[in-house]
C-alpha cells in the first residue's frame, strides 16, 4: 500500500478535539475565524427555515449558530452578510462511481463543488476491477486530499460474477476487514450479488459481517424487480440501503423492510419521479429517503449539475424543499452515521454550506467547505492541486501482442455455409439486453456480419494480464452503417477492452490504440481515428479537467452519431455489454454468458 | 471489578453472526422459532400501519416481516395469531434512573416489562455517587442479565459538585474510558456540569471526548432557562441530548441546534405536553423528539405505568399514535446509534414487541422480549431470577458512632439570646429551595426550632466513611406539627443521610434505624417507628418487588401526611435537599451551601 499523499489540505480535527475552542466562539470569550450574517437557516433537524440568522465558524467547524453572533467577531473574523439569503447545508451524494465521470476524485470534486456538493460516498468499484485493494486506497488517499468530504466504501463484489469472468483483481473479506481500518471507509459498497446474500454465499456473509464489527454501513444494491422471498432474504441478510428501485412499490417495500430508500438521478438513471410518490403520494415518513447520483458522467457534471440537479428534481416533483435538502444532507449523514460530522447546519458539525438566493429553485451563490469558500457563482476558487497517481495505476492496459484483424475471425463450424449465432441486443434506454439469435452466412469459413440487419461484431480483448485473449461475438442495436470500430477500456465490471465493430480491421486499430494511450475510448473509421477520450489512470479515468473530458466524449457521440448510431448514452450501452451480472447476454473474457442462467454458452445454436 | 454474572438469559448474538439462520427463515429454507401471523404492522420506518402483516422470528430477531410467513412455519415453530391486533415495537425509555424507583433493575424490569417496556436507558449515577466504578459495574452486569435491553450511561458527573460535597466516591475521566469498553455502556450519562462544559471544565471536556472516540452518545442536562450563550456554549461541547426542557422554546431551542429534545414524564416530571407542541402547534420534524420517564417511583409503575404512560400521555396531547410510538422507538434506537438493533419491527433487529388491541389507548395484550412472550395481559410471565449483590454493597450506611439527640444541638454563638439563621425553604412542586432566614430563640446556649412557623431542624449525616461527621441546620415547609423525626439515605447526590425532625431523639432514632438496616427511609414519631422502607443495596435500593416497595412508600407518605406534613412528593423534597446543585439553599456534608453563589455559608448571619 502507498503512504497516504499528503494533502493540500488540512484534514479536519475531530469535534472534540477542537470542542474548547467552539466552546470560546460560542460564548464570546475568543473570536470566530468567519462569521456569516443575517442569513435564512435550512434547519434539516428541525424541518423549519429560520430567519435572521448568524453563524461563527471556527477551526472549520459551526461554533454558533444562532440570532446574533456579534460576540464572536473579533480582529481577524471575516464577516459575510447573507443578505437574507438562505444557509443550506452543503449537499451529500450518498452513492456514487467518480469513474463514471471518467476523471479522478480531484476533477470530480472541481466539477461538482461550484454545484454545492460537500460530500460524496463513493464506491470504487471500477478501479477496484483493475487494481483491486491498491486502487482503492489510491482513490481512498486522493479522496483525503480533497477539501470536501468524500468517504469511501470498499467494494464488496469484486469480480461482480466469479466463474463468469476474470477481473484485474478479486477481493476477500480480509480486504474488506482491512480496509475497515482505513481512516477514511464509511462502509462496505454496493453487495450486488443479491442472489448470493440470500444464498448465503460465504463471502458476502464474511464481508457484511466485518463491516457490521467495523460499525460502518453496508451499502446494497437489489437490482430485480422481485420482491417476494428473495428480496426478504437479501434484507435478512444485513444491507442497509438499496438504489436500485424504480417504481414507486420499490421504495415502499425497501422503507418498510428498515432499510434506506436511495432515489437516483444519474445521468442515465432516472428513478426519483416514480418513487417520491411514496413521499408525496402515499405520505411515508421521509426521513428513510436519501438522493445520490450513482452515476454521473463528465457532460452531465458539467452541463446539468450533480446534487442540486437531483434535489432541484425532487422539488420539481412537489417535495416540500426543504424535505428535499433532507434528504441529500442529513439524512444521508445518518446513514453513514456521520450525523454529528456534517449535513447539518449546527454546532459542532463541519462548516460545509451554501449561500442560496433562491431556494425551490436551488440557485446557489455561495459554497463553502469547512469554513472556506469553494466556488462563487458557479466557478471553483478553491486550488486542488492534481493528484498524483503512480506509474503502476497508469499502466493497466496489457494486451500481450499487437492485434490485427485476424483476432477478429469468427471460424465457423467445418463445413457450414449458414449459421445460426447468438447475438446480444442492446436495448434503448435499458442496462438489460436480449439474447437475440441470426442466421448468418459464412464466407471462406468465417462467419459473416450482417450489416443490413444491423448485427455486427463483438469482441471481449483481455487486458489485464497480456493473456493475448479475445473472445468474439455479435452484437446488435448500435445501428452503424459505416466501416468503423469503438473500444473502450471501461468494460463494466471486469473492465477488460470491448470493442465493437463493423470493421476487422479498424476494430483490431481501436484496440491497439488504446493499448498505446493506457485505454479509454476510441473511435475508428477506415483506418482514421475519429474520437479519443484517454483514460490512462487504470484505464478508466482521466487526469484532465471534466470540461475536457466531456468535450472529447461529446465529440465521440457525435462521431458514433455520424456511423449511424442513434442510441441515447451509446458509449454507456457499449462499456455495459461486458457487464455478467444483469441479463439476458453478455460477453466476457470466458466466454457468451447466458445472464438468465448464469453460465456460458456457445455462440452457435 | 467483578466478573459479569451469569445471566438466566443468553444474551442475544448479532444480526451478522446469526445473519445465514435469517437468510433461511425469510427465504423459506429452514422453519421459524415463532410467526405471529395477520397482525397490522406499526411501521416506525415508514410511519404507516400496515394491515395483514405476519412475522417470523428466530434467533431472537425477526426474519421475516411481511404479508405472509407461512414459508416460515414447520415442526416446532410456535404459531400466534394476532387476529388483526396491531403490532407496535417495544418500547424504550431514552434516560432513566433504576434508583428512583428504589429497586434493583431485577425489580424494576419485572414492573415495567408488562407495560410495554422492552429498552432502558439508564444512568446509575445515584450508586456511583456511593460506590463509584464498581456501582457503575454492578448495575451493568444486572443489566446484562436482563430479557429486555437495558443500556447503561456511565455517569458523567460524580460528585456532583466537587469541592461543595464529599460523595462516597468519584469518577474520572479514565473512569469514562475504562467504561466505554463494557459490552453494554451507550454513551456518558447527563452531563450535568453544564457551567462546567460552558467553560470548558477538563474533567468534562476530557470524558465527553473519551465517549465521542468510542463511537457513543453523549447525554446531556442543561437545567436553565436561559438559551443564550451558556446555552450555546453547552452545545458546541457535545451533548447530544437534553431531557431538562420544560417550554416549548426549550424543545425547539435544543432541537434546532441538533440536539434531540428528550421530553420527560416521569413520577414528577410533567415535560411532555408543554414541549410537544412543538411538533403538534409549530410543525417541527418529529425525528428529533424523545420521550423519557427520568426519574419513576415504584408507585408509579404499580399504579400508572412506564413508558406506555408516556407514550399514550403524549397521543392525549394530540400527537398522531404512530408518530408518539416513533419518539419511544426508533428516535431513542437512532439516538443511541442501535437503530440496527432494536426499537422497530423489521428484519435482522431483536424480536422486542407487543400486541396491542387499541392503538390511541395503547392496550398492550402482550410483550414480547427477543422472540420469547414476557407477560400478558398486564402480568409478568418471565420467570427473572433475583439478582445477587455483593455484601460490600450492602454495608454502605457506616456512621462510625450510635447517635444521640446531643448529636443535633445547634450551639447558639456564645451569649446570643436569640439568632438570625438561614432556613432552606422548600417549595411545593419544585426542585428549586429559597434562601430563608428565621429569628430563632436561644435556650440553654442552643438553638431552639419554630415549630409555630414552621421551622424544623435538618441535618446531613456523613454515612460513606463512618466520620461521625453531622452538618446541622433548618428547614422550613414540610408542616411537621407532631414530635417526629424522617431519615433518608437517599441524598441526591452525594447520598449521605438526610434527617428532618422536630425531635432531637427522633432524629437520633431514625439515623441509627438507618445504620441498622442498611439504609432506606423511615419515620420516627416520639420513638415510634411509623414507617420503613429498607434499601439496602447501596442505601439506594430495596431487593423486593416494586409492589411491596410501593406499598411500603405509601405507608410512609401516609405516616408523613399524619405529621402534618401535606406536600406532593413529600419524600423526594426530603431526598433532593442536598443536592448542591440546584439553587438556592442546600445542606451538604461541608456546610450550609449557598447554591447561588456555588459557595459554604454561615448558618447564622
Amino acid at each position: 500500500m502507498p503512504a497516504a499523499a499528503k494533502s493540500a489540505f488540512d484534514r479536519p480535527k475531530s469535534w472534540s478535539e477542537v470542542a474548547p475552542r467552539l466552546v470560546d466562539v460560542a460564548t464570546g470569550r475568543k473570536p470566530a475565524d468567519l462569521v456569516v450574517r443575517n442569513g435564512r437557516w435550512v434547519n434539516v433537524h428541525s424541518g423549519e427555515v429560520v430567519p435572521g440568522t448568524d453563524v461563527a465558524i471556527v477551526e472549520g467547524r459551526f461554533a454558533y449558530c444562532g440570532p446574533d453572533a456579534s460576540h464572536a467577531i473579533g480582529e481577524g473574523t471575516k464577516v459575510v452578510d447573507a443578505g437574507g439569503r438562505y444557509l443550506v447545508p452543503g449537499l451529500c451524494d450518498a452513492h456514487m462511481h467518480v469513474e463514471s465521470g471518467m476523471v479522478t476524485v480531484t476533477e470530480f470534486c472541481r466539477a461538482v463543488i461550484p454545484h454545492g456538493t460537500t460530500s460524496m460516498f463513493i464506491d470504487p468499484h471500477e478501479i477496484a476491477n483493475v487494481l483491486g485493494l491498491e486502487g482503492v486506497r489510491l482513490m481512498h488517499d486522493e479522496a483525503l486530499a480533497m477539501p470536501i468530504n468524500v468517504g469511501v466504501q470498499m467494494p464488496s463484489c469484486v469480480p461482480s460474477a466469479p466463474g463468469l469472468e476474470n477481473a484485474g483483481a478479486q477481493l476477500t473479506a480480509a480486504d474488506v476487514a482491512e480496509a475497515m481500518t482505513w481512516e477514511n471507509i464509511v462502509g462496505l459498497g454496493e453487495v450486488m450479488n443479491f442472489p448470493g446474500v440470500a444464498n448465503n454465499d460465504p463471502v458476502m456473509v464474511a464481508e457484511i459481517a466485518e463491516t457490521v464489527k467495523a460499525g460502518k454501513t453496508v451499502g446494497g444494491h437489489y437490482a430485480s424487480r422481485d420482491l417476494g422471498l428473495a428480496f426478504h432474504g437479501y434484507v435478512a441478510g444485513g444491507p442497509e440501503d438499496d438504489h436500485e428501485g424504480t417504481a414507486v412499490e420499490d421504495a415502499v417495500a425497501r422503507v418498510r423492510q428498515g432499510m434506506k430508500a436511495m432515489l437516483r438521478l444519474g445521468s442515465a438513471w432516472y428513478d426519483v419521479a416514480s418513487q417520491i410518490k411514496a413521499v408525496t403520494e402515499l405520505g411515508l415518513d421521509p426521513r428513510n429517503f436519501i438522493l445520490c447520483t450513482d452515476d454521473s458522467h463528465s457532460g452531465t457534471l458539467v452541463h446539468d449539475g450533480h446534487m442540486d440537479r437531483v434535489v432541484r428534481h425532487a422539488i420539481a416533483q412537489g417535495l416540500n424543499p426543504v424535505t428535499a435538502i433532507q434528504m441529500a444532507t442529513i439524512n444521508t449523514a445518518q446513514h453513514f452515521r456521520l450525523e454529528r460530522e456534517l449535513g447539518s447546519i449546527a454546532p459542532g458539525r463541519l462548516a460545509d454550506f451554501l449561500i442560496v438566493s433562491n431556494l425551490p429553485e436551488l440557485t446557489i451563490d455561495e459554497v463553502y467547505g469547512r469554513g472556506v469558500r469553494l466556488a462563487r457563482n458557479g466557478r471553483l476558487e478553491a486550488d486542488i492541486p492534481a493528484y498524483d497517481y503512480p506509474a503502476s495505476a497508469k499502466d493497466t492496459v496489457k494486451l500481450g501482442k499487437a492485434l490485427t484483424a485476424a483476432d477478429f475471425d469468427i471460424a465457423a463450424p467445418a463445413g457450414a455455409n449458414e449459421v445460426r449465432a447468438r447475438v446480444i441486443g442492446v436495448i434503448e434506454n435499458q442496462a438489460p439486453t436480449r439474447a437475440l439469435e441470426a442466421e448468418l452466412a459464412v464466407e471462406d469459413g468465417l462467419v459473416a456480419m450482417d450489416r443490413q440487419n444491423d448485427v455486427c461484431q463483438i469482441a471481449l480483448v483481455e487486458r489485464h494480464r497480456g493473456t493475448g485473449g479475445v473472445v468474439n461475438g455479435f452484437v446488435s442495436g448500435f445501428g452503424y452503417v459505416k466501416d468503423c470500430a469503438m473500444a473502450s477500456t471501461v468494460a463494466h465490471d471486469s473492465h477488460h477492452m470491448i470493442v465493437v465493430g463493423t470493421n476487422k480491421a479498424d476494430m483490431a486499430q481501436a484496440a491497439n490504440r488504446l493499448g498505446e494511450v493506457g485505454g479509454g475510448v476510441v473511435l475508428i473509421s477506415e483506418g482514421k481515428e475519429l474520437a479519443l477520450v484517454e483514460m490512462p489512470i487504470a484505464g478508466l479515468m482521466s487526469a484532465e479537467r471534466a470540461e475536457i473530458v466531456a468535450e472529447k466524449a461529446a465529440k465521440l457521440t457525435a462521431a458514433m452519431r455520424d456511423m449511424g448510431c442513434s442510441l441515447n448514452n451509446a458509449y454507456m450501452q457499449h462499456s455495459l455489454l461486458a457487464l455478467v451480472v444483469i441479463p439476458e447476454l453478455r460477453i466476457s473474457d470466458v466466454g457468451i454468458v447466458d445472464v438468465t442462467k448464469f453460465e456460458t454458452v456457445d455462440l452457435f445454436l
